[in-house]
């Protein structure tokens, strides 16, 4: 926010508003938009110097100039006033406290470096990335600055990986009898993160351009289960063929078929993306919810929780179908 | 791109070309930057209405107009020139073709639209979405055209983990002895994705704000291995103690000593980590190098490309540490 900007007042001329403008434009950042203030420096209007060029010289500041003002209140979040400018494509945002007075202006070149600051800071959070979230500072940054941005998140999720390892080891035994399960661990894991991940990156998205708010769970749920529906009948056919196809020699006991070890591995890996998909949504749009940035419980954070939860629909599934 | 700008002629006098601007200034988008041009429209100079005003009014244009301009070709990726707009500030970019005859301008406005999508569109192919990445149209689109555009990259994927599939059968001996290493495969997947996804996300961050260039390449893998090795002592090292506290119950053969095991997954882990780190940074840049977007080869992909080193690595350090 700047305070290098142009004020007029209610009462002068458009001639004696230009010459103001001509002797202060040396010294201000902008000309192009004035801000018409009362005695008390409250904002009252506004005038571009297209405006003054082409009115009546002796018309009166008040008559020509624009009441249905676009502005910020000092509160507001920078990236709000910076959408502001650029949905309406201001050159300059004016900026307000909680008594109406002009404090500041936001330049509309102000406004593209806070929407390249957000993008980084959205893309690093997205990625598990602690810290301040400069735009072009990566290799300025010390090692052992971008060590410490990146070991936070990793050692949380390390952590949370613990339930992963309690999920495999209380199946242990199924695993033992059935050592081709193993085989399809990390397709499953990384099926159910990717849809999980579309999903997240899509609704942080959507949230951070104000196209949705945390008020529209229902509508974007019922989306991404219209298009998790489809997703889940493909994978589920894909994975079924692949254990008919590709999975011969490995171990199983007597007596059960490829097919039905097929059959659980389509039905698990069906499951799993369809509730990869409702979480990869559900989350971001709590976050939001919470008053939190959406972008901290995407891809890594998610793929973490998709892996558990599909580890344990997986082993179940597999139990179900299997009879044991 | 809009042609709706105003131009002023070299000979004109500062009062003309301002009675000029105030005539077009009805129609044109914006009469705050003007382009001077010859009588072949060649591009030769730039004025703003601030210049203008603060000008002596029997001045020429050429004597007062700025000749180190700033501008684009029609060539040009429109990201760049948007990327022209912020780094200098300015309310517009000329546009001209390979005569220098100006051809239309982009204006800031344009820009902020244009780094806009360009960031969803980075954000998408990230997460692996094909289509065309059109901002704050999620609930626009149809779950048919949402359903086309994840599939695509979700099925190749699923096809790629194929390969992960036949690690783990290659392996399925050593698993059978030692079922604990399967409890620790999902914590080894997962902290390798995250890892080589946090590299992925900077390099392609900073790739994104022309910080670096693939030229960089030695400068960029020899930071990420500097923070890649105290990134690999402490995850290598929680890895071992994971195994000594919390893995005391799962099945491995008799004379194999749980510390045995916890250094065979801590070194594993570490290997993995710092391949991950190196394969994160490494495939944006050789995206870039051959001028595909770096963002397609990102977080999915990578994750789905380093569960196979990982897994590789995982049995093979086992095989070596427990001598079979």
């Amino acid at each position: 926010m700047t305070s290098d900007y142009a004020t007029l007042s209610p009462e002068q001329s458009v001639t004696e508003a230009i010459a103001k403008l001509r002797r202060e434009a040396p010294d201000k950042e902008t000309i192009y938009y004035s801000y018409v203030v009362d005695l008390g420096r409250k904002l009252i209007g506004f005038l571009s110097l297209k405006d003054l060029i082409l009115a009546r010289p002796e018309k009166r500041v008040e008559e020509i100039m624009h009441r249905d003002l676009i502005f910020a209140h000092v509160t507001d979040d920078q990236e709000d006033a910076a959408r502001k400018i650029a949905k309406y494509d201001l050159i300059a945002l004016p900026v307000v406290n909680g008594n109406n007075v002009l404090v500041g202006i936001i330049t509309h070149d102000d406004a593209i470096d806070i929407i390249n600051q957000e993008h980084t800071e959205d893309m690093e959070k997205f990625m598990a990335i602690a810290g301040s979230h400069e735009t072009g500072v990566y290799m300025r940054t010390s090692s052992w600055q971008h060590f410490k941005n990146r070991c936070v998140w990793l050692v949380l999720l390390a952590a949370l990986g613990l339930i992963s390892g309690y999920i495999v080891q209380s199946f242990e035994g199924l695993l033992l009898q059935f050592a081709i399960l193993a085989t399809f661990m990390p397709m499953l894991a990384d099926t159910g993160g990717n849809t999980g991940s579309q999903s997240a990156t899509l609704v942080v998205r959507a949230l951070a351009v104000r196209e949705i708010s945390p008020r529209d769970i229902l509508r974007v749920l019922w989306r991404e289960f219209k298009v998790g529906l489809p997703l889940v009948l493909l994978l589920a056919v894909l994975a079924f063929g692949r254990v008919i196809f590709f999975a011969g020699s490995a171990s199983r006991p007597e007596g059960f078929s490829l097919s039905l070890i097929g059959l659980a591995v389509g039905v698990a890996l069906g499951i799993q993306v369809l509730t990869a998909t409702l979480i990869g949504s559900l989350l971001p749009l709590a976050a939001a919810k919470a008053k939190l940035d959406p972008a901290v419980v995407a891809s890594p954070a998610l793929t973490t929780i998709v892996d558990i939860t599909g580890l344990f629909i997986f082993f179940t599934t597999a139990k179900f179908f299997l009879g044991i």
